[in-house]
């Protein structure tokens, strides 16, 4: 058996080192490779992947985990050999459930609806989208029927991004969180010139927002010795070998200081992840998340929980000042507390703060649940989507652009991804509050920039475990824990009540 | 057998996207990757290159390049589908010859080799590298036993690199090469202080020199939507995705402007041959240089023949002006092509002018010749070495570093690779003559910077024939001769005897 296992092991390798390789060529596609090379990329990643999924589905690797699944389970639930084969074992069975004939369907379906979601974004015209949202359904309920389901096909799905993520769960969660919400945005907006942001607007050389955020993500603990910061349209992180290459992008805007400052922190939170799974677990299935879910909650954790806080603005204002001499005088620390949490509701979701951003991911839920469900036609959604803006955050898109349109996920051919924000963020307020209890001194380390006990507790708590457990699990392990809403609107109740003064 | 055809190319596409992949692997590894990603970053490539290998030489493979071979003869020899299995049935033929078991010693005998190279040039000793070089030599051995040759074993090595290449030929050609350029190393050596080179020292702000290569890159006709430049530790080009993706490096000295300026020029040449394949070759065998040496010839042609002319001269002044205000303000174009026309023996290859530098070849192809047929010692051959250099050159290195520890390519496991460099510095004088037949304003036009016309010739005559024929092919299709002598040995005798004042 333990030569079996080195067998499968060798296998996996391969996988990994093609996983690493695709990660690669979509890191440069977003960073450094010139746009004639756009097309042949898309071959070359549509290829890498192939191969991976042949590696993974083909039927020597399928052979090998059924020989050694009851071998490395007798090992202990806990074991390397255990986990190991459980996190391979769940991927393995989701992929070689779904027909290669709808792989290829789904793959060229997406493909047109991306191509088609970009030029009906240009031209906010939702109709140029729409036959192509209606595919990409359509191919996700088949995907959903391939991959089984108890209740909801929709559950099918959501367990791609989120194991054992289903649709009865979020109904609640969006429903407890939405309660809490309502209230907390609308006495905010009925405040609104309350809280100011404008500390951080003015004219910021994005050169030296590059060096200040690079400054703040190694204060958090990211090694650059095994990462790196580049600029890219859209801000992300990639695990390209993790632990030793995880690497985090970020954009800069002029007049708009928390633009870079806090992707750069978000993507840090994920690659502070990635950094911290054990050496050992490198180029196996363990190298991983637990979940998206899991992933988002460390990146939320610090733009937010700690990025956010009183003490982190009282740590940071000096390194503004020194960034950028003279244009932070006038500040106290209070100001840039009070200017990075500014909350308006707004229409775009990537630009949203932590008060509104979970209310565009329930319109989104609500939406493609109905969608894959058959409840919603295509040609309803848009009135669907400016309804609930209207109803969650008082603003209505003026056109499918800002509205609909805005977001690339369908494009992209997935359904089932967006909870996964939520739930993040949900984690994340979890987790800062058992870390608030484990860390009595917390506030005052934040202070001092003193961040090496936090990473080491979500390093013991969380990252150590890669990809060992689900989530649920995990969070238990961690925090003793389920997952819940009430620590979150706790946290946004709290703060923001004091912030923009209201009776919670 | 078209559907065959289709199958072969497919299996051909998934080798090229590992390839393509490997190349940014690699181009990363020597340009942004952190350096924690060292380890992860090997085991990923020796992996992908592993995979390559599998497709290239599995049965299926082997089955369909032997159904199809004398269909795709039949087309034509010129023919798409004929010059591809022609091209691929050669790396086939040589990647199946080498049994598995030797191809894991050579991996693991070079890996050795390579770090005690390291070390035995950190602490120029040659005795701690010269048991790899045993090692490589003797496995060496066993590969071109395993290849198959006529007369030498070291024709089946340089048949890899350079095909039809033998050592009959090249015994040869470095016998005339010797011949024709001794005397006029001497005679230079007797002149030394009659050329200057004055004007490229100084304090040459490196952004600045960066920005002036890529201008000059531009100018030859370098596509920056298909390419780009990085600064490395050691100047490269890479075809990430020949055509559409190809990079190149360069470095740069704050105090001698030419190491960025002519390394730039160099891998622009090696770029404008990749950038030049047809589009509808990508993906194919057919993306690929005819052989190293016909690769070599188009960075010589741009880096010496065009970039050290004397119109070149006349058309960079103004861009250096440009670029160093105030630098080459009483500098004039006659005082530009001396400065770049230095020559003087030295004992570095890698820094070694047009004149000198195919004597560096010349030893190293005696020594490596001999310690494959038995009839030099590994322990004898620094003493090789320096004797040669002072036969050659006129100068004898102190210590091993700056001699026999120099390079790389052993240290590699790669023997039967130098002399591509010679054969590159004959074909790109034999090309340039011919071009000043075909293009009789050829100087006109490079004093202007209208390289376009000069590119064009080149694509004509090389680029577009990609890796269709083997490089005699090649050569005799492009401009009717035989790889020879003559033409290089004519252009520095001319060019040099002039600089120098001498009589040729």
């Amino acid at each position: 058996m333990e030569k079996k296992f080195e067998e499968l092991r060798k296998r996996c390798e391969d996988m990994a080192a093609l996983g690493s390789a695709g990660a690669l060529l979509g890191w440069d596609q977003n960073t450094y490779m010139p746009s004639g090379g756009a097309e042949a990329r898309g071959k070359t990643l549509a290829v890498i992947s192939e191969l991976a999924h042949h590696q993974l589905t083909c039927k020597e690797t399928g052979a090998l985990i059924a020989d050694l699944h009851d071998w490395a389970q007798a090992k202990g639930h806990d074991s390397f050999e255990g986990s190991f084969l459980r996190a391979l074992k769940r991927s393995y069975d989701q992929e070689v459930k779904i027909p290669a004939e709808l792989v290829k369907e789904l793959s060229l379906a997406t493909t047109a609806a991306f191509e088609a979601w970009h030029k009906a974004r240009a031209a906010s015209d939702f109709a140029m989208f729409a036959p192509h949202l209606e595919k990409v359904a359509e191919l996700n309920l088949r995907k959903a029927e391939a991959l089984g389901f108890k209740n909801s096909p929709y559950d099918a799905l959501l367990d791609l991004y989120d194991a054992g993520m289903a649709r009865e769960k979020l109904d609640a969660i969006f429903a407890e969180l939405t309660a809490g919400l309502k209230p907390v945005i609308k006495a905010i907006n009925e405040r609104a010139d309350k809280v100011s942001n404008a500390p951080f607007k003015g004219d910021f050389a994005p050169e030296t927002q590059l060096k200040l955020s690079l400054e703040i993500a190694k204060a958090l603990g990211y090694d650059l010795t095994r990462g790196r910061q580049d600029l890219s349209a859209h801000p992300f992180s990639s695990g390209i070998s993790s632990p030793d290459d995880a690497r985090i992008t970020t954009r800069a805007l002029r007049d708009w200081l928390p633009a870079c400052v806090y992707a750069s922190i978000h993507e840090t939170g994920h690659a502070l992840y990635e950094q911290g799974f054990p050496k050992e677990f490198a180029f196996t299935p363990l190298a991983g998340a637990a979940s998206l879910g899991m992933h988002e909650s460390q990146s939320r954790f610090w733009e937010n929980l700690i990025g956010r806080s009183r003490p982190f603005a009282a740590w940071a204002l000096p390194l503004y000042r020194k960034h950028f001499p003279g244009k932070f005088d006038s500040c106290t620390p209070e100001d840039i507390y009070r200017a990075a949490n500014r909350s308006e509701a707004s229409l775009i979701r990537v630009e949203a703060d932590e008060v509104t951003y979970n209310l565009h991911i329930a319109l989104r839920y609500e939406i493609e649940t109905q969608l894959l469900d058959g409840s919603l036609k295509v040609k309803d959604a848009p009135e669907l989507w400016n309804a609930k803006m209207q109803e969650y955050l008082g603003v209505k898109p003026a056109k499918d652009s800002e509205g609909i349109l805005q977001d690339v996920h369908w494009g992209f051919g997935m359904i089932g991804y967006f909870p996964s924000y939520t739930v993040g963020n949900l984690i994340s307020a979890q987790l800062h509050a058992a870390a608030r209890k484990d860390l009595p001194g917390m506030d005052g380390l934040i202070a001092k920039g003193d961040f090496a006990p936090i990473l080491a507790w979500l390093r013991a708590k969380v990252h150590t475990q890669g990809a060992k457990y689900k989530p649920e699990e995990l969070l238990q392990r961690a925090i003793g824990e389920e997952l819940s809403v009430a620590p979150f609107v706790n946290y946004i109740k709290t703060k923001y009540s004091e912030l923009y003064g209201f009776k919670a």
